[in-house]
């Protein structure tokens, strides 16, 4: 991973400042482009590969979505933000994609970014950077490449459930950040699992040798999450404190929703650091303890068997006067004080708790 | 848990914001609604099971608390709603019992939503969620079951005991979660007895090999502990900065007094943090001092004998020559130079005061 | 005390708030109350033990202090507080003795709770909550029982030493306020050298085996400390900030030399907690030194008469044919030998630094 | 490093505050001055070596960018401070090489320092401070030697490449500070590479001995960069925040844009800050790990042996009468218990998972 | 220490607040009292014993600087004080050294408390208290004993080099407070210097057993002078902010210079800090690799020898029949395997890198 961002910053270095480089790895072959617009009674979808059959909805009364799925076609958003009228800036940092989380007020439109979490297979944490434009009566939304998590919403403008199709742009965006949110629940859901499950994994000393790189790979990935969600409250809370006719009085509540949800989020992110943390220290007793374990067998075998082949070796010695080797019974007295001194020893570390 | 909690927000997942679904997992048969309306001379008390027989308490001059237990009931609560003119997104809190503490004003209402905490048979703590709406004269409270920590409010009111029926609904209010928060004195107190108990234990060697995993479950305890209630001192200063009419000038003492004591339970909760955070250096410390104690008798057996059983192995030789095997006394005065050697391994040991 | 604290709480909870519960354990036989009063020419000094006698006090020229020794006796306190016309809740405040130190500012008073830490014989920190009310001519403190830090005050009214005989109850509050500060510099600096005295046993390793507890102890210690007093801080602040006439312009700078010893106080306090935090590490190097040392010993007195006992063992053996056997001086080379490997095994451990 | 810093402060310690002296260590022979003039349609690029001739640019309608490199030439600049009506402060700051990055806002002009940052032929971190004073139509630049990262910058004002040319002097002051941020992501990118690559050493053993000093060392580079990059936000907010005329408005977007990458820089830092702070526990349970399969060789090897040489000892004891011994199979009997008795044992380490 | 500081409150403890009592333990002989009397044309310096001499001074036209040593001379300063009319907290301050750095604003003068640190000639560092009070055209500074920084500064004023003869008092205490500042440079880089010099002593093995004890030193010496400079950037602060006529504006620069440097002070010292704190973790793998080494040397010594040992006993054993005892080579058979064995573990151990 560290060579591809150190490739995407050599890109970008040096660079006329409102240059607009994709900076991502993933190339779609085609832009796809879907359209929806809509009013309270009528209802438009469209899938398009040309952004130039967008233009016709800038400035139309009714609501637009207009969602763009392949940034490397770098040329056909220029062509798109000349036409609404971006910001150099703006058209810079939507191909960016190591952009944080963000809002940039301008006068007649809201320029949000943020990453949207989800799964891959391998069960790793894929960040996919979004891009909003909210206008007077559109939102425009970049990514990256196709497939997201708006399905939900798009059925709800289509069969007109909800009041997505009765309220403004501004509510759209909410939707379209909402159902992003929504997805923040899944991500650390399955990290708090994870995290329970190496619990046990350690304490059931079933933790394989890597224990210590999971725990730091576990580490990263929080950070990763935390770096993704954390600043995006920070552009709720200036979406809510804005005073610009964009957003209306009345979607302010829902805001404030998010905004709570984000809150319960980042809580958790923290709570589950703080466990992540303590798991370290937890492996490192778990091996204390293992090694306690070794050092007492060999302590209990070395300290049975040490004293007795002393004894044994005693009565191997060859001196010619050694008075005990005549006597007819010493041989199973020595068994005796042997097997006496082998169980006194087991009582002495029974009482220490070592057996 | 972590299984209910995924299965809490698949339900949501996607939802038309404002839709309310239960996301607990308690399912009462019936909705129990419990309905005190009293003034300071009279007095009813009623047990209900269907919402609407509420509805002609609405803006009656008498103060009137209704109590609702059973949130898997959404759709009484939903026709409650509905009549006293609740935000859609107050309905959805309402049930979503993964709320974290909060207050929303509308223009004339209060939604303050909190967590009541419990410890159940097995010494876990529970954490139910409790909602409030403050309207001008109710207060209504949503449970998701029967059984809670208000009865002795009821008897306040049934007996007319204190400036309860004296005062307005902010009163009320404040006389409820007042109830909640003298709880969490209880909880902090046993999680104390419970740090205390496990920090013997550790130091008697009383411990059990899952000390670890006890104090990571400790550890996460607190931590859930401080998310029920670090969110109630804002919700309670925001209730004290509001200059809304609901909350009268002379209830704000009150909001005050509570305040503080939410201050105190905080303060007792970092400490005990601090504390179950040192636990594990404790434990580690235990642990290494008993591998020194094992080391120690290890060494000292070793240390002992190993020269001696060497001199033995020196007589079992089979060489022609070996003067001292024929000399009369030899055997005698090898055991002499082993006893001064044994003897003074001991004085050594002592001295180094591993015995 | 854990018991003790549970005991408490029992006793309050569910009450009516602004009910007056003393939830100490401390219990004066009888209530002991003193009366300064004095301006700057004139001095009564009384010892009382009806409350009713002290009633006269209120709204007098001259300046008064009341003292109240033995909160149990609730009945009195209430009487009192009736007559100076308390808010309930000041009045609960005063007989709770676990609030934590606070100011209520009403119109015509101020309510200050404070806690007064001083050694008890065994060494033990104590902390005695008194509770002060200003009003314009006169201060009341309420103290759970006999005994405190006041008698310098007392001497220095009755002596008309300093300014206190020509000062308002403003400055009256300072000097009282001051003399429990001046005595926290006695707490942590004894807190201090039990710090260092415990880290040199540590060091020396005099320590017994009871380390890890005693700091648990102390950082225990330290925590009550910083709750006792980090709180005084705001206090003070307030006092500083308010603009209450009670509080004279001219006494501000003796209040702001109040806050700077606090804060210094407060900055020793985090010192020594650093200290102790670090202690537990400490330890634990000194645990591991320890171990290294036993394994030296132990790896030592392994290496060199393993070898030997094993050539030892090589003449043992019963052959027919070992030559070696029957060379007149193969014992004394073999001895020699023996000896070699001896020195040659102290050198390479004198060399590795072991010895 | 010490060292050399020791001298440096030497140098200054009891001068005339305003005393203008070079406290870096490079010395270059001759004063490098390059001057860029040029508006929209003309552009001039001059080297030179007498900072007299650069005085002409003073007060021209043209922009001008003069670089200076070569702060030992402590004279020529002074000449130059004099001509140019700097503070004393600023001159001194200018040569003194130790300061952190700030922003000193004077009447007509402002002083920027900051470090630029790049690594040398040994991979390591050098940084070199470099001041800006930003006039109405000019910008000066300080930079200890020749080499530095505005090549880009060059171009782009020779090719009349992006707005630069078109632009104020504010913009001009932006695209440099935007150069030495730029540079910023290569450091921290080599930063994180440095991490990862010592994880996976520590993870595959192939960790040297020297790792504990390594992760020092990472910790105090770490620690460098903070100390460069953290300041800066700090000045790139007062320049946004400032209403002074030589910030045009149209600028502010671009120095907001710098600032959000300050903002990703930082916390870039602080997650590889938190991520070697976790190396050295994961070192540690390393070096633990291989602790434990050291015992486990010794006690398996000894826990077999042991008491297979104790029965070896038993038959080797010179007895008169030991029946075992004159039985004809006895030792090929003997032979197949001590067989046993080595795969009972391995059988035993082999359930407890050592083998 | 620590005993010296309790004799210091001990003496103060109860006093009536405003009494001067010296806390310090040392004893100039007598009061050392030197006068800088100037202006841009003139200049006088005394070296006087009787403050009654420098009465003349106050309210002249010429800037004096009177800087008194030794505080022990409590009377004398008590008089001086009673002349400039000083507030009698001012005068407590002034001899009581165990202040923290402050500033305290009255009508007509400022009163300045920092510590002077210095390292004495046991590289100890030593703090001493300096008070200034700033008066319209009197600076008037108080050292417990002869001794200081300021000799830099005298030089100044006597040869009118630097502006400080044609600038206020304001600009003399700059000078003054500047001189301080600077010799925090030097004490944080010989810090700097011991820590780096105790790293390589741990790194190398050539720490001796105090380490953890000598790291703890540091520390303690860290935090005192972090407690020493850290508020001092508040007092500055509080200086700048200051709308004070005593504070020109032309000065402003210069104290916010030093600010400058009170920040790049402190921020070394948070650096240094962090490095001590991870010294004790780097200490820790240094003892664990050290016994990670001796247990390998223990565990190769005896899995090599016990196993031979072993098998030379099985041959000193004394059965009746033993088939290898009598066959011709058996003893050089026997070597062979044994060598084989040998040989085979060496090989073993150089495997897994114990070699």
């Amino acid at each position: 991973m560290a060579k591809a961002r150190k490739h995407n910053y050599k890109k970008k270095a040096g660079q006329v400042p409102g240059t607009a480089i994709y900076t991502g790895s993933k190339s779609s072959e085609k832009l796809f482009i879907e359209v929806f617009d809509y009013n309270e009674t009528q209802f438009t979808e469209k899938h398009l590969t040309d952004v130039s059959e967008t233009f016709q909805f800038k400035g139309s009364d009714s609501i637009t979505w207009v969602n763009l799925n392949g940034l490397n076609h770098v040329k056909e958003i220029e062509k798109l933000s000349k036409h609404f009228n971006f910001h150099p800036l703006v058209l810079e940092d939507i191909v960016n994609i190591s952009q944080r989380p963000k809002i940039d007020e301008y006068e007649d439109y809201f320029f949000v970014v943020l990453k949207m979490l989800y799964y891959d297979k391998d069960e790793k944490i894929i960040s996919e950077q979004v891009s909003f434009i909210l206008g007077k009566n559109h939102v425009l939304s970049f990514q990256e490449s196709e497939g997201d998590v708006f399905d939900a919403v798009r059925e709800r403008i289509r069969t007109a459930k909800g009041r997505v199709r009765t309220m403004e742009s501004d509510y759209l965006l909410y939707v379209l950040i909402d159902a992003v949110v929504d997805y923040y629940f899944n991500i650390i859901e399955i990290l708090g699992d994870k995290i329970e499950d190496f619990e046990t994994d350690i304490f059931n000393g079933n933790a394989t040798d890597d224990v210590s790189q999971n725990i730091q790979n576990l580490k990263r990935e929080i950070l990763k999450v935390r770096r993704a969600i954390f600043p995006l409250r920070e552009v709720i809370n200036r979406i809510e404190k804005s005073d610009n006719a964009l957003i209306s009085k009345q979607t302010l509540n829902y805001y404030r929703d998010v905004y709570d949800h984000l809150i319960q989020v980042s809580e958790n992110i923290d709570i589950y650091r703080e466990m992540i943390w303590s798991l370290m220290d937890m492996y490192m007793t778990t091996i204390s303890n293992k090694m306690n374990e070794v050092m007492k067998v060999l302590t209990i075998m070395a300290s049975i068997f040490i004293p007795l082949t002393f004894i044994a070796g005693i009565y191997g010695m060859n001196f010619d006067y050694i008075p005990e080797l005549h006597y007819q019974h010493s041989y199973f007295i020595l068994w005796g004080v042997m097997i006496v001194i082998f169980i006194g020893m087991l009582i002495y570390f029974k009482k220490k708790k070592w057996l």
